[in-house]
């Protein structure tokens, strides 16, 4: 099949190169977009006058029975026609005949290609931010209904402070309101038209570049024509923004994995979010979790593949930055579908209630409460944390847990104690007693609720 | 030296551990920021009634001391003492007594550090504002200078059109444009205040957090005390803008290098920016483009390793995070001097003028505007672009450049050509008839440049 | 479709869930290498007496039938079997009934696809070591066609001192080489027999698991069962040598995008290796090397996924390690399909050959021949350096090449000048007195001409 | 100060640009392998004649003591000699006159970086082999203590069937197998000779290679010379290697940090790896496995980072190059203090004794065995899963363990079950039956504890 842009070679295309260059595998993907771009820009050639309307007219109902044809899967992709744009402009000369030349007058792919990636990005942000607000919204559910567990507080996975298990699963929302943040922020970069931008210097043609922009509800348009064709950040930016919402999805997923673990045990699993084993048969293992945690690195690989390739191309266009498309498009697929698969699993999820004894497992959760006690009795925080680390040690060698201290004892430590400091350092007051904003305490953590309720609604 | 936390520890730490996990060795770069911050928190104990007035000020005016111990190079840091905030807090003792102990009352170095790197990055952030506009300004003024020049303009590295070397220029001040955004909206983020949230709890004294974030100048607080502790995101956003900086600043090198050949021969650089070689005489080597194209690859490492150290982390701080502080604090310094570097080397640069015939070189730069030529004639687009080909086609075989094509030789290839064409496809025309916004028409970019100028003052 | 894991469920999977964990989308590549292994299973369980002959054979030919289904595209792929192993299993077992559920006796998937993965990548290496060759033996015929010709060798893409260029393109055949070498050391890792590792622990039946590696024609077994399932390492460093090599690809790349520029003008590539341009019609892109050197990035991301997937997984298999297998594949069919195209190009490419005024263009490319002619004569070689460099000033302000200076002038500079300084600095005698061992004299260069010939063949 | 190369120049180099530009910074640690190519390299330069016997004495004799102010701290370094090398050749003209001059004749900074970072890293590929060995033989050695402690075997962190604790270190121990073949490997392409190549085309002086090669104990010498500068092929695999060792270490970082939970609870640290918190005085952090796992970001960041600088570099030396230093010694650096570290932590770690009742904890460890159990009497292993996984059904709905089921209960699930499945499923008997080479089972892990002391020694 002859290339469209043949007109100065002799050779044709070797067919090893042609299935190298060609993109029509994956840029099929964009045919809407491609299409809807088109009759904008068939729309603007008619306003500059270089179309009649009855041309117009005609192109564009072309273009939507072109759509149709894709719609209804007959559409006759052609592999050696390198793409999607390639794939349309024949098939609408096909159609409709010489006229469907005129189309491409004023622009190049450069422009175009730029424009479908740039409508294409700006939906599926739009398809992000609804899996956002649906798994925002499982997770508050769940603190909602669990809003009276306390489990215990981690750092360095050791058991630190008593909190709200609400207020654990809500740290989760204030990370996904992050990313929402985020990718609105990239959208004002996505939301730019390119057209009338053709190669890279600018048409020829008197195009209403603010017309076409209009027609395509881009609130802004790109300001220099190299810059326009040569621009790929919208794409790297969406991606970093991307891995940081994996980041989160990930960071969950590993307390999933570890609250499911017969040794954690916070937590239980629907059947149908978990899998077996090929030949265990007791297996209920957290895939969904494992899974998500593990495509995070496809994510993180898409942002440095991105980056390698943008790295040190000179102006404008170049063959390398075809390589945007199936990083972008395999990090849209991932995280629409992480998202979605953690909002079935965490919707599903039981949270198991600890007991108090398993919660004292440990017995120190409430050391720092301790040294707070003895702060506000008078002592200065240092010399408390030093006495409360003598009260740990003696606890550890005595085999005993600070609940199991008696004021004898605590008295030998320090005088400062008194009868008080054993309901000080309850677990349930230690959680209320965190009263600050932001804080695990009770109060605080309904404050939360009913902020993020309105937030995420 | 005994560590503040070690009461309930029986041995001390192993000397190979307390080098492997000590930072004070790059931490001590956030002094100012780490005193800051205890000062705002200790006003805060005062407004909750922990501290007394007197013991405030005899604090507060201790840290003053410690600050100018810092600035005068006279403060005696400890490396047994593991960390910046450990080294204060000890000379603070040191030089008010027992009273400094009081200071870490309802803090945590979780909520501590979060701090010092939200200030110090919002400060930095700052910086890199000032040296962002520094080179957009040179690159406006060159532009400005180079008005009338036209340069090639490229895609594939093949001569695509002409266009204004001040087009050109600008294209970059278009990128910088949006890593000023970028870094605006992450400072969004960046500008949250952690503290009060302790250790990840929140902390057990009734502290107003927001009395602490208005003194530091912070419009919000963070909302939940687990994610206060436990997010980086922030640092990682930080890092993907500096990324895309990067990018840009990589691809302003890349041209600087092949303008600088002696192939291209589009530029002298400057000898204060340039760089001769240890065994070839000759050389004049553009050094400064070439490392900054370089150290791209540094930012982006540092990307790669903070997401790796995020990626997983269960809630809330984990060790690991101590890995976020030197890819931050490198990424800073790399991008200020990059951006200054590259500043001296445009501002000092001269743009050699391109003869006719270098511009007419390769011959074919406005083949393009032969095919809207024949479209404006009434040809179809598709059909225009293959004659043009075969135009080239015989130029090639005959070979002629463009230029010195006579109409008899061009009618035999199409009726359509009249005597206009010559004029239609000199170079200048070429660029004027650019004329669409953003194009490279003389009146569109300057009409950028005025644009640019208001918006970089 | 029930799961042959599912004895333990209550509820069936999630469809989101199933899409969202299977593997049969893209490992029905392993197809063959899964029933390969299979076989050589069934044949080691008949020696341990855990199937009969007769079992054995009935099996055995069964999956014969299912690999003739897979080559004739009659497979019926069930995509709610999650991945190819259990498509495989099911399908053995409609075909020969119950006694198909016997061959999964003594393993588990977790060795099985170690098994697969392990046999796909030995024959890929195979595979690419084939394509290494023929790119090699590309640059070699063209060093050899080319073998007289002198280019500009370069360093920070100044031109530094003429250099043969079969010495250049040798130098890529260098880099091939330790491809090459670097390959066969990880094959060293690949080529390790996993199976009889079962899920984690080994397994229960007396499995001769070396009598399976010499079946499958493996040198090694694997040492530890728990190592065994978590391994992926051969992966990870198959993917860091297949960076290494786009990292050569991408630098040739590089050069053939400069070389063919108007500006440099080194090179013709095959009209059957370049593409046009939909709007300009004298475009001839160096699509191909572009393009490759765009997908170095893609291979880059990979290993950065995979490292990711893999950091601090505990033992033994989690099912993050599912997101081996596409950076895998992705991998070798880029770096198969990249090698080839590169042949194809550089086969099909013409190096033009440069004018002694082209090649004296930039003037100084023998300035280290002054300098060194300079210390011949006796002067130490940083004075001569000096005494060079300023030669070279003087030239630049006099608008001189040094080919074009007299020796009164020289002289001037330094009395050790002689009249036989201008046959030592003529661009052939440059070259030829390059005469060490590796250097680019003629006759070195002929040395490793030889050398490589007999290496590549 | 002037620059040793600025004949040329009529402006000097900029301040900002001299602190961009210099590495003296973080080269100074490559001094003693500067001195001794140096030396290597006056003596060959003897052997060409181009040195007198008393010039090269001269000259080695000032290197030696240009070495010695080096080890005694003495050396005064100049910053604005931009390298190591400049700084050493200046110092020994310093000292010994004008002859100094002569010891850069025929070779360039490009070659004599190159041999420089080959020296270094062979040297230090011998440090972490020994530190590998050290961190082997720990874990060995724990293996060979606690050899008969059984502990849960898992998948996707899930209990899956019992191991020995031993099995499970050794596992480790082949990584570091691996490892250490691996970085063998590199060393091959490490360890070759690249002086001669001087800047890029070979030198003009009848050097012996080979001559210089056997000095300085290398086995080969590099074949082009285009090829010898311009390749960091060997920098980029050792940080590849490097990267596959910090994911072995995070994962037994991981694993450790979760032992050493209070939910886990398999493992005590010491307190000389262990640190405590600035506000709980209960907690002991495992902060060095912490930082361990963290340390595995930055190494896959250099790696990124240095990929990213060789990508699309032509030929030859490019100043870009420059930034390989830092990510190969912050590597090595890095590398070393992890192994050192790690080997102290797991030295000193104590493994606690699981009681029988904490390993039937989930009750299901030996749920396999029962499937293989029924294998053994005659079902066909498919069966006999689902079977196995209706009879953990069963155990989940009445809240038994295996152990606790009774034979009648077992034979309503299928006749097949008789007296002997208990002893057949004990913890003990299950461990044991894995007894196929790289089996858990007690005489295997005792064969691979030989053969892994005798690798190790």
């Amino acid at each position: 099949m002859k290339q469209l842009w043949s007109g100065r070679f002799k050779e044709s295309l070797d067919d090893l190169m042609l299935r190298f260059s060609a993109s029509i595998g994956y840029d099929r993907r964009l045919y809407a977009y491609d299409i809807q771009g088109s009759i904008a820009h068939c729309k603007t050639l008619h306003k500059a006058k270089v179309l009649k309307a009855v041309e117009a007219d005609k192109i564009i109902s072309g273009l939507k029975k072109v759509e149709k044809e894709f719609e209804t899967g007959k559409f006759p992709i052609d592999e050696s026609l390198e793409d999607i744009h390639m794939n349309i402009e024949r098939r609408l000369t096909t159609l409709i005949g010489p006229l469907g030349g005129k189309l491409h007058t004023g622009r190049s792919r450069n422009d175009q290609v730029a424009l479908d990636v740039r409508l294409y990005l700006r939906d599926q942000i739009g398809h992000i931010d609804k899996s956002l607000v649906a798994l925002a919204k499982v997770l508050i559910a769940q603190a909602e209904k669990n809003s009276d567990r306390i489990i215990p507080g981690y750092t360095h996975l050791q058991r630190a402070q008593p909190v709200l298990l609400a207020h654990h699963l809500l740290a989760y929302v204030e990370m996904l309101g992050r990313d929402r943040e985020r990718l609105q922020d990239t959208l004002k970069r996505v939301n730019v038209m390119p057209l009338g931008s053709a190669a890279l210097a600018g048409t020829n043609f008197p195009l209403d570049r603010h017309y076409t922009a209009k027609l395509l509800k881009f609130p802004k348009v790109t300001n220099n024509s190299l810059d326009a064709v040569a621009d790929r950040d919208f794409v790297a930016e969406f991606i970093a923004a991307a891995s940081l919402l994996m980041v989160h999805l990930s960071r969950l997923s590993e307390e999933v994995v570890l609250w499911a673990s017969s040794e954690f045990g916070f937590i239980e699993l629907s059947d149908r979010f978990t899998t077996g084993s090929s030949i265990m048969p007791q297996k209920k293992n957290p895939d969904a979790a494992e899974l998500v945690r593990g495509k995070t690195g496809r994510v993180f690989g898409h942002l440095t593949g991105l980056l390698t390739v943008l790295k040190g191309l000179p102006l404008a266009y170049n063959k390398d930055m075809q390589e945007d498309k199936e990083p972008l498009f395999d990090t849209v697929d991932t995280v629409l579908m992480c998202l979605d698969v953690f909002a079935g699993m965490m919707k599903t999820a039981k949270f198991k209630r600890l007991s108090p004894e398993s919660l004292a497992q440990s017995g120190f959760l409430t050391a720092t409460d301790i040294a707070d006690y003895l702060v506000m009795k008078g002592t200065p925080f240092r010399k408390a944390h030093e006495i409360t680390g003598q009260t740990v040690a003696f606890c550890l060698d005595a085999g005993l847990t600070l609940e199991e201290m008696d004021l004898p004892r605590l008295k030998k430590i320090s005088k400062t104690f008194e009868e008080d400091v054993f309901e000080f350092i309850s677990i349930e007051n230690s959680v209320e007693r965190k009263n600050v904003f932001g804080g695990t305490a009770g109060g605080r953590v309904r404050e939360q609720l009913r902020r993020l309720k309105r937030e995420w609604k």
